[in-house]
């Protein structure tokens, strides 16, 4: 007999509870990593934002729009989700309730950086001139082809990306798909096609070729 | 003493082969089953699509192109994996070597159906005439928006989506993405969607309405 053996029934109960702790720990631990995949599909129904874009605590808004659930509603509460950064790299960006989030973001703390195509920057009822305005660092492409992506990434954990461009005309009257990722081999290549883009296009390292005219 | 325990070294060695055996069973079902996730960015340099829609065991193609890996042969090689089906949700289509590929498949006999935007589908150099003269089944939308996805479904099991439009300026020229994906939860609602599409555009319903002038 080993000294100590007297007390078996309770090393077996320790023994069990601190196997059901680990259990229940790494339980937990799985379900708070299980990566979200979500699939939004548009046309959205014009819902109000006002609740997710409002001030916390603010009286419900008194306007004719509907104020439940739809992707559009779900895809600015996944952009509200952010607390550190965002990434935004948008081929043309004109809704106004995807500015105001993205606006929000910043007043809050969020460090914003967007990259845009220079063609579409311009585009009728462009946020990108207020987003700059308010002091969000925007860069746009300097190549022939397009920046044709539409993509976010959130806090570098969660990748929103698809075929939606962020327009009115996109998200209310066409077939559009926006997935949400949180998947490392998807997460990880965009952030780095992100830090690829955003260093093409700083400004600081702009090359000024003469014009034709400037050539004769 | 239990009867038989002289053969205990040899229970031990059955059971421990019978336990590996399960490990490298379930092992080889893990592997097997891992689903792919991958991610394509462009513009993709041009390179030679020849060994991939070529007959096998046809002589090595003798143009210039380099004959290398690129983004463009990854997607044909996705592509080209179909054995049963494919389901196309186009945009724009007027790549020559991905409409060749679809082609290709559908000689084979794979199964293959196509939603295109009605807007889009006369594009220079679109792919659809083509495609509808080789006997494939194809579906355009009847929405004052566009039918904006631009994505495949290969075999009912690996979904193929991005922001890339599937013409030659978007391969060569513009900052494009597509995911490559197996995960369930993006796959069939990404079927759902095609389906709800394929249905709502039969012509077999189509509903004419009068125009302007005979309302009059």
């Amino acid at each position: 007999m080993w000294p100590g053996l007297e007390a078996l029934p309770w090393r077996w109960a320790g023994g069990a509870a601190l196997g059901l702790g680990l259990a229940l720990l790494v339980r937990g631990w799985r379900r708070r990593r299980a990566p979200r995949r979500e699939v939004l599909f548009f046309p959205s129904p014009v819902t109000c934002p006002a609740a997710l874009l409002g001030e916390p605590g603010s009286a419900p808004c008194p306007c004719p729009l509907p104020h439940g659930d739809s992707p559009l509603a779900r895809l600015l509460r996944r952009l509200l989700s952010a607390r550190r950064s965002l990434e935004l790299c948008l081929f043309a960006f004109s809704s106004p309730q995807l500015g105001r989030a993205v606006q929000l973001l910043h007043r809050r703390g969020v460090r914003v950086r967007l990259v845009t195509d220079a063609d579409y920057m311009a585009l009728p009822g462009s946020q990108i001139g207020r987003l700059r305005q308010a002091g969000i660092q925007v860069r746009h492409d300097q190549e022939s082809g397009y920046m044709h992506h539409k993509f976010a990434i959130v806090d570098k954990k969660m990748l929103i990306t698809g075929s939606l461009n962020w327009t009115t005309q996109a998200i209310q009257n066409n077939r559009e798909n926006v997935l949400i990722v949180e998947d490392a081999e998807y997460v990880e290549p965009f952030l780095a096609e992100f830090e690829r883009i955003w260093e093409e296009n700083d400004p600081a390292n702009y090359t000024f070729f003469p014009t034709k005219k400037e050539q004769k």
